[in-house]
């Protein structure tokens, strides 16, 4: 991460200042709490030598604000209006964080007005007609139990910031969160620019959500968690539908846009993976090198069935320059990596010599919409906690995280600017090629599981 | 069922008596065991009034055989070789009913060659060099713990009887247990007609294997029941997408290519679904009363979700006469009505004025490929039991079913002759209308929920 | 099963008349329904050779009524008032039958006055105060996801049949629908006879429940298969357990007071189980055939793990004599096979030379109190269907049941007067001995598997 | 904390220095790796003003040696030597941390030679004739599957520090990874120094194990995420048990014995609890304030059920000068916090007028003894690979663990000395006051959800 250099040569560029709405003058309810300084940060590295050269350099360490309870408020509790909005894909545990949000508001904070506005942005608009609902500590009670979102969800309309800004207006509403992924949270910050331009008092927080888990400064998102656990059922049915074929292959595709963490950590978690296809490696079909010739190296190695993993996002290049196709009705179809490849394999495997079988999952949905787990749960009632801290005490245009193991404040175009990717020559991805094994496969030389060769059942 | 007044008729027609390969002279090893009669035999009906009408016409009832431990066998246990092999589609409980075959044989009789046909039929055809897997039970013994078959399944190669037979005589197999459906089954009939015809002693019994659950004369069938549990986190997934989204639609394809059985025992057991779509029904989509406009009629009735669960088999009209497609490779695709139906809704829904959208699930491999549940392992289990029973005591050209709570045997071509079909008129499909109420909006009137109109949430 | 010789000397003994309120008159409001005669009668046996007897003997073979929709019915609906009940411990499945209760009731009949009773019997009682529960289809929709019962229940109050049926009268209830075990429908029984003596017109119809699934009369009772399933996760702890300890030794106990059903068939679905024990064997723990010394024999034989399955009710006789334990408040506490089996083999086992440790589980409340699962559900509903069609048929002082796959009407005193018991000559049980090979340790000779001996892993 | 202070004060004391064996001189076999440095280190904390503070004074701040791949090691892997056990009772995890450090030490590394020792320390001690297992890639590629730990555990025998030091010399074990808690790694401290003493070169090094989550140098210690997700199922259970009967209490006790960590996820992950008793939160049973009371008061306020969780270490106070009780064997039973409440809850409420009855639910075996799931089994592994790398190095008398979201190596000592406490004063304690709500109920003011009181349904 280059950003720890650049420190050292220009630090006013990394001050990562939150916005507020003005000064905070209203004495916070909360009692038997402990309150944060305002001033309280949280550095973005523990590196003990980068802090060094910092102290040495005599220049400030990045570092984000603390979040937490402050002792005086921007809002008084007893007037503050307070909309909630899910807004993109489905991700485990937005249930959770509209409750954490509303118990938080309710019962720590005594504010009264609560409103969940339906299917994203769009419930903002007037000429959908969508009606808010009120949202109660009764309301939310159970709702943690389902997965989905009680809000619904819809993309996009972040465009039209002129009219959502009306809205919000319109309506009085005092603090405003957005749970959402990129597109979601540049709207925020754009909704948050006009406000700003208006010089309305709004807060806008983000609690930002992607299942995928690789944004760069918000530390572990809710619902990963959840989402690779989730996998552990499918990898199962593929593992089982590949062994009861001969030469069956099992090929499932999972979430990961830019980056293979689901992958990465379902491959890890489930071992019997065999190969795991990651955005961040690129990889051949044909060829010697390519993943037909791996698989009928692990075929002719006597392994009669073959499970792989492929990210959403990996092998992007196959899918330039293919025809078109078209549903039954006309609609134009998007390619694949996952039916590519099911395609692909498909037309070399189910031939002689191999007569093998390829049986393709697409889980994505049944990973999403299921409710968040234990410990994900949990950070989701955090974050939502926080997140009121911080717009309570007039912070905006911003999002809550985790950095260092600490809840913290960034802002909100930090939150989406920059993906994180696998470290390739780091521990996961080593565990992960020695659980696969796969590149004796592939015939990669000294990677990961290299230094022997004992192919996977 | 006309069979019953048939009988009446021509009672010779259903004397269903099983095929033996002689006559039982070695004493079963058996201790503290309750032996059967080999006259016992299990009345096809227990409706009394049928029954005291061949009582008065002075015929005999039809009935099957009782299966059980015979006193007499014709096999010699100690020098018995046995062959097992699993074909087709996976289904849960296949590593069941193979140990309980296992252990039956091993345990209770003594024998000690059993052998594992790998990949059904075509592990018998020496061309394609498998090797038999020796099956004791210390290798079966967790092997019900994964779902598939430790033996692996092919389709087809049935129509090589001649090869077949062949292979079976120079191995020396005594028994051959098939496991699998119509198509297995039907093979398994040729086998032992072949066998019959060179004078062979190899017994050849079945176990019937559809989860589909719909044959006639076998009784419930191994995994149907862990398949319908199995369909539970799927349709709730789909709920929660369909919510989750405004004019979400939830649309699931289940299994049953000619009865509806899966999809009307998944939607009375998960009850969120509003349409549930089977063979045994005719439906239209486009018109006043097809789906579209019952979708339409209940989005406009305030209801802004809708899960729909269509069997595999139901609505294949629709697929007559569609135009080609094929995958990337140019291999041509079948037609299929989850997919039909997902882009014709998709097309409609998508759009102004709904502004809908559809979220498609097909688990068929999930559901399937998942290990047999309590009661219905050990189904697999007493099925298997008696499949040794029968053949030890030279019963063959039969499977093994249960006919009113009783394990019987019966002629292998029975076994596949005739599909059960959803009763409209019975309480099973009446529940299914009263816990989807999918008439009111078809408009169907007076059909299950129909005395009065309230829509479903 | 007796019965059925008996039926020979004095077949009117044997015919299952059910009681009616008095002739039907009301037309049915069901359409496109398949309605039964009121003359339907299924046979108590199928077996053939029965019923050849009877039918040479020229007398009527025992059989009950056939449930289903009747044509006339003795209440209009329109003024029909219902009341539901639930009594004693849970079952899985309690939520299911209420909503098929309300379900048919409402939408086939048209039935709208629905009043659930609290807490069982005593929610009947004015002097508890407690109201009673309006239930509509939206009301019951969801709640068979969760287990337990929405009415709660209680145990006893059943002695004061003058008090229930004078809260009845007062209530003007027409149809009662009592979900229970033994003391519930005896209890229902004493109500239906009091109601006669009164010359009311209120339909007493009985659900039986008893998740031991060992009642004679009315097939498998709701709630076991879920029950089974649900006994695979602590089975499964109980093995970990065990094997993470040397000697380790998991100790299971599982509900069946009377018969060992649930316990078998969580010992054949789970295979990992060593010793099984209910209460239809006789066992021993000290001396040379006890279980200590099978223990002591596996242990030696280089096992150095044990997981032990005990019904509640089996080994009662050791439990007579032993010195009164009271708690922490002086209350007395009941002797229980599974505390004593795990204080014995505790006291033998952790000392030297074993070195082992004994981990105990219970997990009664966490097996019943679950929802009912995929097939076991459909059960629930289709016998609350049956329940309904008799009591608007004027039907009382009945149970519904299955009876050779149908499902049929039986006297509620037949529902509780004898109970069950595993045939130990029978497949079930030797299937439970070939899986656990117990009788090697305990060296009994030539049972189950008995022809060889390969100590189970 | 207050480290953070002394440390400004003697910096010198938190030096935090890793022991090694000698100079690492040996070429490391990894490829494309990413090495570390061996004076790379992570600060203990990130907070900006302790650090400034630091800076300031001239000091170096406390840190820990990072984790990581080495670019030399101190032990030539063809020569090396591993020996690996598992000690106390059994966390989720165990079999994914043995995997680890086998697949990192076969595949990485190349070593060949690596014994698992058999329930724990004992499995050195010849007396007790225990074989070590030999451990390979093939032997452990489905062990995570299981819970439990394939080579068993045991407590005591680690104050043989002569005689197992011997037994590892005599082996010519080179490393020696101990999978414990406190217990044993306080053994393995001082096998570490007994070894240091004879100037071996015997690398020990630890991996921490406690459920409880609360060691305070090493992060989140692995099975807790999956420990607090298991108490899902249970806690439902419960809630259902509560609830099916009048005036009915579900009581759980759930791991914890210095603090509440689990409780008090749990309650806020599954919020149908309504009371959580934790050790760091000092409670009454009797008088207004007690327990007794506020349970009396939620059900004079029309709720009729409740559910308690109980971590095992709170309200030890009650148990002092309680009455001896004995098994039936005359065995001395501990007094334990749950069955305490669960007989004073039955003795007060089991009476009229409150009719009440209590369910308890000790869960601890089905918790712990479970496969670690998704996120917590990649932590089990990347501490796996951690521990590995440190090893390889000669670090020893050290414990792999987590800070600031980084792997690290910490002396033994630190990883016992003390235990972390729930703060009572911050968000994770105050969300599950909101949860619960039992502050109302306890009639304390201001705390959680204090601003307002709305029961808890």
């Amino acid at each position: 991460m280059l950003i720890y250099d650049r420190v050292l040569e220009s630090p006013q560029d990394f001050s990562f200042v939150i916005e507020t709405l003005g000064p905070c003058t209203v004495q916070s309810p909360l009692v038997n709490c402990e309150f944060i300084d305002d001033a309280d940060r949280v550095l973005l590295t523990a590196d003990a030598r980068r802090i060094a050269q910092y102290c040495a350099a005599g220049i400030q360490p990045p570092s984000f604000e603390l979040a937490g309870a402050h002792r005086k408020l921007f809002f008084n509790p007893a007037w503050t209006k307070v909309a909630i909005t899910t807004a993109g894909g489905l991700s485990p545990g937005l249930n959770d964080v509209i409750k954490g949000l509303v118990n938080t508001l309710f019962f720590e904070y005594g504010v009264r007005s609560i409103y969940g506005i339906r299917f994203g942005y769009r419930g903002l608009l007037p000429e959908y007609g969508h009606t808010p609902m009120m949202l109660t500590p009764d309301i939310v009670d159970t709702i943690h139990e389902d997965g989905g979102t009680i809000l619904g969800s819809s993309r996009g309309h972040g465009e039209r910031v002129g009219d959502l800004v009306d809205s919000l207006q319109r309506q009085n509403i005092n603090i405003f969160f957005c749970i959402g992924g990129d597109g979601t949270l540049r709207a925020a910050a754009d909704i948050a620019a006009e406000v700003k331009r208006r010089e309305l008092k709004i807060a806008v927080v983000g609690v930002p959500k992607t299942i995928d888990n690789d944004l760069n400064f918000v530390g572990r998102t809710f619902g990963f968690e959840t989402a690779v656990y989730q996998t552990h059922e499918i990898i199962t049915s593929a593992h089982m539908e590949a062994k009861g074929a001969f030469n069956g292959i099992g090929l499932i595709k999972l979430m990961g846009r830019d980056s293979g963490f689901i992958a990465a950590f379902a491959s890890l978690a489930n071992s019997v993976v065999n190969f795991c296809l990651v955005p961040e490696v690129d990889f051949e079909i044909d060829g010697k090198g390519g993943l037909i010739a791996a698989v009928e190296r692990r075929f002719s190695s006597g392994k009669d069935h073959c499970v792989i993993v492929v990210a959403e996002g990996a092998g992007q290049g196959f899918m330039k320059g293919l025809p078109e196709r078209r549903d039954a009705s006309g609609n134009l179809l998007k390619h694949d990596i996952g039916e590519y490849l099911r395609d692909r394999l498909h037309a070399h495997f189910s031939r002689s010599p191999w007569d093998g079988s390829v049986k393709y999952f697409d889980p994505s949905y049944s990973i999403r919409s299921v409710p968040a787990q234990g410990t994900d749960a949990i950070l989701c009632h955090l974050l939502a906690k926080n997140a009121v801290h911080a717009a309570m005490a007039g912070r905006t245009s911003c999002v809550v995280g985790r950095t260092n193991n600490t809840y913290t404040i960034a802002p909100i175009t930090l939150a989406t600017v920059e993906r994180q990717k696998l470290n390739l020559k780091g521990d996961l991805w080593r565990a992960v090629l020695d659980a696969t094994r796969q590149n004796d496969y592939f015939r990669v030389p000294g990677n990961g599981g290299s230094t022997v060769s004992v192919p996977k059942e």
